[in-house]
């Protein structure tokens, strides 16, 4: 039994589900993460161990302003998809997005068995993310931040 | 064939050594290490795959006061040391340190096989480490760090 500061990831529950508006949240499919830096008491960076199902998306494309990204692929298969195209990424092999560039980014599991993967992300206070595809942009007021259209209307 | 941002850790040359003064360097041991963040561009933490031999150690014990860290070991067995003393380490377990705790750690090597695992720590300006086992502090003064005695002198 694994004690502070190790962990055996199978002590942290799995979570599921996405702060997108519909219908953005259901496209994530079957997606669940342990979030493990937080359950070692970690605050600089997030490191979460995530299971994609068949069908299943890490997050919609996108990219960073401030946050670096660095995934891990640890089981079965996923593809990487990029403004330029789309690759497949096996166990063993990693990708990282440096905040700032402009490459949009996702994971979909096309295959028919699911993936694991670690994903890191450093927290940097001012942060925004794009999505080129879609419909979505994150829009900060005196209140906080919310999700609208491009066009801003509210969701 | 992997394309950036994509990366097999395979295409990453390994690195070898220590920035540690002797007697500390050669304790290491066994290590080599492949810079993944680096290689994809990150500058906001690092992302090192390291292989430790028998015998290998990480680091000298340490904390960091501002840098959060972060292990995920994939292969092999390793036993982790802190102040509360020993725990073995296998495949899909992880550990993480809040920097400003001063929970020394490292792994050892103690199995006949190679280890392998994944480390993650955020880049800090103004970060120390510490060593509570080993005659060793880092002194900072107008032409930059330096490695030193406990008692002040130079090594």
């Amino acid at each position: 039994m694994a004690k502070l500061p190790a962990l055996d990831p199978a002590a942290v529950p799995e979570k599921r589900g996405s702060i997108y508006p519909e219908p953005f949240r259901s496209r994530m499919g079957d997606r669940a993460k342990r979030r493990l830096g937080d359950a070692c008491g970690l605050t600089r960076f997030g490191v979460n161990l995530v299971t994609l199902g068949p069908g299943g998306q890490s997050a919609l494309r996108h990219w960073h302003t401030l946050e670096d990204e660095f995934v891990y692929v640890l089981t079965g298969e996923v593809v990487l998809v990029t403004n330029d195209g789309e690759q497949t990424l096996r166990p063993g092999m990693c990708a990282g997005y440096a905040g700032g560039k402009k490459d949009a980014h996702h994971f979909i599991n096309r295959s028919p068995a699911a993936a694991t993967y670690l994903e890191i992300g450093n927290r940097a206070e001012g942060d925004n993310a794009f999505y080129p595809d879609d419909d979505l942009m994150w829009v900060e007021d005196e209140n906080g931040v919310f999700a609208a259209h491009k066009d801003g209307r509210r969701y």
